[in-house]
């Protein structure tokens, strides 16, 4: 997508070196990054230079290629593996990437910086291209909404970054609105500001000013009240882990909003790439792992003073605060999930029809 | 309640002068604040130097007591008392605290001053009789609670702040949690931040904390995923306004804890004095006003830096933010209201079994 007219991806490879987007100071800095080691791709995914579910996996793909750099033999490659695992807990993105990295190095473990590297590629395209069409397939519905209001613009709520910054390109849940939006379909977005780090007034909020989409930045509180008064028409929304039975994990505070779209009778999506299933849970809510976060995030805002970038303090000195950072969405609150092959209920059966070689 | 191991009230008079806690740099910065004019106290609460259903009662009531000593009849006065009324469009007892003083003051206008004193005195006086009393009732539902989980800490979730610091003393919300404390009950509170102007994470936590009470600040998104795991045994909020059919305006995002409560099976309370019910209006949704508040609270965040109180800029240069301040909870999700004559549930017929006169 465009930053300031020059399109870019979240991460790309040039002349042999890997480069991300530094979002940690976004919207008010925008520095680009070098990434030459499994430890500087462990620190990005970590201290989140890099976060959302596609682009962990994209980076994860590009650590397992220094990984083949860096090991010697087939045990030190597969430790270093483990390592990226071990980053991020809830995002299922990053196992996946990193576990078909090693499927086709172990092939042929000689060759594998050249093998890793075309392994790396292939998942940030991959992630690009799977993001563009669950585009396609998601504007139809903002499209009918659109048709129904008889063009008035469609007010869709979305929660966290799932936009292209999360992934490599499109995004998930904005790839809908982008789509939509260049097609000339009106749309305006309101963007919950996602506490504790704010993810949504900084990127979502950034990323959809530079393609000009408008948006509404709100507090995380506001949104039943919008949904009450018939002032959101959908709700989409990414996630860091969908079970196959469609329970789905994503930014603390989904489920929230999830409960209020069915309460006021509003569709409710959630857009994702197959690479964000996981194929072998039943239960999100009892077996989805949920990362806990340093109490600081909540403690202290981040932003800009006096064109310093700062930290300030919000809570009395000595308070504790606790930091969970997902939350599990039922499937009985989903309306559909928009995958790159097309919609399915949130279901075992419908994820079935779409994947039926996964079941 | 104590500040420092000193009793405090928010808002008092000493020979004549009226005195208020400013509350706008707590926890960082505990001042004392003189009120002398109708113009302070409409200052004082417009720009939130006080706010919260009760205190801002009390602080009207004062300032007419300033409106007796300005106005030279009885236009004027009902003038000024006007603009107490329009300072914030959702709470409730502001009206109900003006119109109280002109009922008194018109029966007598000559005497206005001395008056309007005793009534601003009385007013605050009863809140806090009233919100000691919301405590005796209220914690009688803890101690159920905390002897079902054999002395287990009891874990109750508040939002915004309905605090003693929202009223003249002992608060709403917390009244049962201090009186249960102050009993010996085992009590742990989850603190909603409170975006965006953070009452929770300033003053809630502060408030506990310089009580005693253990407590552990959450952002607002947390308390779904906190309930569907079993570690929220009662939600206890406040309102700024509550229609005599039980419909609850309070701090936005309210609403949004009483679905996760409703889902999960939690009670969820509503501590209020009768000064906040409002005995005019059925339909909370269709007919409380919600205050729309500066997008600029949403913009900035607020708080400590180098031992200076400043503002930090959170979001996008030139983006645009909306800032409802309020939401309305409606009387379905609502297990039951904690009043000064005690509980009762959220309905018109539960109302008028407490307050028959006034039906």
């Amino acid at each position: 997508m465009k930053v300031n007219g020059k399109s870019f991806r979240t991460i790309w490879d040039e002349d042999g070196k890997v480069k991300i987007i530094d979002q940690r100071n976004l919207p008010h800095e925008f520095i680009i990054e070098n990434l030459n080691t499994v430890d500087d791709c462990v620190r990005a995914i970590k201290e989140m230079h890099v976060r959302g579910a596609g682009l962990i996996g994209g980076t994860a793909g590009y650590g397992m290629y220094f990984a083949a750099q860096e090991a010697s033999d087939i045990q030190e490659y597969e430790k270093l593996g483990k390592l990226l695992i071990a980053t991020r807990p809830t995002a299922t993105n990053l196992k996946w990437a990193v576990d078909r990295s090693i499927k086709e190095v172990l092939k042929d473990f000689d060759n594998r910086v050249p093998i890793s590297l075309i392994i790396a590629k292939d998942i940030v395209d991959e992630d690009a291209e799977f993001c563009r069409m669950i585009g396609e397939h998601g504007a139809k519905i903002i499209e009918k909404i659109s048709n129904e209001k008889n063009g008035e613009p469609v007010n869709i709520l979305t929660h966290c970054n799932a936009g292209w910054l999360a992934f490599v390109d499109y995004g998930s849940a904005t790839a809908p609105i982008y789509n939509a939006f260049d097609k000339g379909i009106k749309v305006h977005v309101w963007v919950d500001e996602t506490r504790p780090r704010n993810q949504g007034a900084r990127l979502t909020a950034w990323e959809l000013g530079q393609h000009g989409v408008p948006y509404t930045i709100i507090a995380d509180n506001v949104g039943g009240h919008l949904m009450q008064h018939s002032q959101v028409d959908i709700v989409i929304v990414g996630t860091d882990r969908t079970t196959y039975t469609g329970d789905v994990a994503n930014k603390v505070g989904t489920y929230l909003k999830a409960l209020a779209a069915k309460d006021n009778n509003i569709p409710f999506y959630v857009a994702l790439p197959s690479s964000t299933f996981d194929w072998e849970i039943e239960d999100g809510i009892k077996q989805i792992p949920i990362e806990q976060r340093d109490g600081d995030e909540v403690h202290f805002a981040h932003g800009l003073y006096d064109d310093k970038i700062i930290d300030i303090r919000l809570t009395p000195l000595g308070s504790n605060a606790a930091n969970f950072g997902f939350d599990v969405t039922p499937r009985r609150l989903i309306t559909g999930l928009i995958t790159e092959r097309g919609i399915c209920k949130a279901s075992k059966e419908g994820v079935s029809e779409l994947y039926p070689e996964m079941m």
